[in-house]
């Protein structure tokens, strides 16, 4: 903390690509909310909302957009798309400070013979690399991760540790996957014989794309034959299910604790908020919202926003409605 | 890959108990969908609807029932049950390619003195084995994994990587723990007093019957008093969690994200889909069906299958009939 | 186990602060069910429904109240609460047979050396300590832990095996974070640039108060400028998420499965059940009790308990009910 690396406010507008006004020189150390920020950092106005925070800032700068620039007390640095100027940023502060740990030195790695990690991958203490793995130019590996046989790391991917990586998984470049995550588990699949069941062995792979973010303690199951898939640029949260042989299109989003059901294909550029359910065997198109909680037990065919479910309301009042939703049933057969 | 076993379709028939005809010394690697088979693979057929990938497939044999048999422009691999059959098919090419890693060489591994594993046992570097642990015959641990005090793994279970197994929680035979399983945690139990929250202390244990399947980062709680109990061949999900003291029945499956609270009885041969909650202290009795998302809030005393929440909708209709659901509250009271 | 410690009835009773009647010089070893506890054992009644248990248990003797005393064929533990005496005897009896394992003897640690590990800590096997990791007094980490850089466990923490303690996440004291635990990781930030996922860095801490326990393999993600902050006494289950920036007010209790959205404020002794949803970016005041798998999708302004969802039917039933659901859109413009 005490040897943090500062940036000149000019360097760091142009970095960013933002128009910039007041004292360039000016060194700052991050970023910070505007109520937070002290003088050595900078702050962003991405609501107008937040105008009256803004008078009081004690930022040395504000990333803001044009109409606003005129309350700031302070340098600003300007754009159009402040929220995208602030994703820029904390890209930068991110990598001023970035710890260059040599993990490599460690004397506790397991890595098999055939295994061919290039030489600039960085792998933490109590790592298992198996059989056949493939570990491309700069990939970043956390303490106690197992990736097994014939798996490949792309490059500069980051996996933070205690991550499970089973065997015959592909992971694209500049990917990064959080603590806790396993990729490659077996699917729920079984066939019955006389009331037993029958394991169905997942003999399929995981592919999954290039800068593909996966949020911590989140689970993909291999395909039981073919494949499961997670196109380029998805974005997955933390605690999702994943199930044997779904494919997620590019550039789509799910956020936490939502489970998509085995062989279901989601298209490109969906969005599929929190608590959310998807059953088995259907395809969602491109460009579909889902709103949290929702279970979507059919194919949706049309792009758009789709949700299930009953209002927040006060426990009291609900226990009203939710017996008349039973009695709901009584009406149903009524003349149209 | 290169050097990946094959074995003649007529062998494979019998093996799995199927009648054939066609090229019985031909062999074959794999088995892939109709679609994606290559000439040295075998496909199924298990829906009808599937027809019209039969015909163009180039699957050097097909599984298949006798009423669709004449369409196969291949070898064929016939019964009554494909499904079945297409299970069983996959066991024999998981075996054919196991990979028999020796992992037990690792210098890297903590086993306490007074614990027992057999010789036959294959453990992965960087796990602990706490004092008292029994380890049988047969037995396949992967990386990363702690076994704690007196825990007993009965023969020819596989524990993936990164799984955690508390003191005192037996496990059966011929289970498979997916890598990230927790098991043993302490249940979400506390008493106030003067608002403050005092621990129930969680002295119980789990005991996890044979041929359980345990999906990735699922987590089972230990019993407060008395014990979690799984039983014989219950198939659990990726990030299923079962409460202190929960009880569940043999042959019962439970698909990903769904929860059980604490002290709930769940009967057998029962499946629980997707993203379910059910409620603490209650009982389920056998063959009860729940569908995904439903919340099971009482007792079920009759088998059958069971629902709640509304169907999935146009978020634009959905608000109207959501905003309606709040207004039925007041039609509650009307006369019958 | 044979050499479990035994404590006698009396001192035992004092400890919990209880009244005692019966043959204090008596010694048990453990606490179990009226109906499953041998004569070595203590039980508890504390709901006057199991008082047919009661008469015929054969425990040394039972904790439980004024009014219900007259009915134990055995000796008595007395007081008002018996839950609370319950959870009191808990204690008791895990101190007793606490293992005290000296984890520390492992050859298997990599500790930066900046690290600041008190002498009295125990940390198993496997794990890595970061640059500038602080652990404080009488702390105790189970294997194949990751603590990063700059983060700090305040004393007599306990982590359980198979957790990442990302950088910059500060742990208060007395807190148990049982295995699986993710603290730190991004949050799920971008921002847009010509349809491209820009990622927000996540810059920020994870700042947990003193007495926090954290269930399995739950995740709590950093940051994204200031901290994600979970008060004193806050109570986490199982495979629960919360996101970026949330705040968890003091003495909360949140159930398995449920899930905070990014920057949400949730107040004091509140009490979220299992399966549960929050929104980005709303505020829950103080005591508000939120029932299971409910979507809370704004702030509430009240103390009083919320819900949503409909409730439990007979699949058949409910079908009707769900039809009818959809069509009360058409019902919302009707006259009042």
């Amino acid at each position: 903390m005490s040897s943090k690396k500062s940036i000149k406010l000019g360097l760091l507008a142009k970095k960013i690509g933002a128009k910039f006004e007041g004292d360039a020189d000016k060194e700052v150390l991050g970023i910070n909310t505007l109520q937070d920020a002290g003088s050595k950092e900078i702050a962003f106005l991405t609501r107008s909302s937040f105008a009256k925070e803004l008078e009081s800032t004690k930022a040395a700068a504000v990333i803001i957009s044009p109409e606003n620039k005129e309350l700031a007390p302070c340098s600003i640095i300007e754009g159009k798309d402040p929220y995208l100027l602030y994703a820029k940023a904390t890209q930068i502060f991110k990598k001023l400070n970035q710890n260059k740990d040599n993990l490599n030195n460690s004397d506790y790695l397991d890595v098999a013979s055939t295994a061919k990690v290039h030489e600039s991958a960085n792998i933490g203490p109590f790592c298992r690399i198996g059989e056949g793995v493939v570990i491309e130019e700069g990939v970043s590996i956390g303490s106690n991760v197992d990736v097994a046989e014939s798996s490949k790391i792309g490059k500069k991917t980051i996996i933070y540790p205690n991550c499970s990586v089973y065997e015959d998984v592909s992971i694209g470049q500049e990917c990064i996957i959080h603590s806790g995550v396993t990729l490659g588990s077996d699917g729920l699949g079984f066939a019955k014989e006389n009331d037993n069941w029958i394991k169905i062995e997942h003999l399929g792979k995981v592919i999954i794309g290039n800068r593909v973010e996966i949020g911590s303690n989140s689970s993909i199951d291999r395909g039981s034959v073919g494949s499961t898939k997670i196109g380029n640029d998805v974005k997955i949260d933390n605690l999702v299910h994943i199930a044997h042989n779904v494919s997620i299109g590019s550039g789509t989003a799910i956020a936490a604790n939502s489970a998509i059901a085995g062989s279901t294909i989601v298209g490109k550029n969906c969005t599929i908020a929190g608590c959310c359910g998807v059953v088995d065997n259907i395809k969602i198109v491109d460009s579909v919202h889902i709103t949290a909680m929702t279970l979507v037990t059919k194919s949706i065919k049309e792009s758009g926003t789709y949700s299930s479910g009953t209002p927040l309301m006060q426990n009291k009042e609900w226990r009203k409605s939710a017996v008349a939703f039973k009695r709901l049933k009584d009406f149903n057969s009524s003349p149209k």
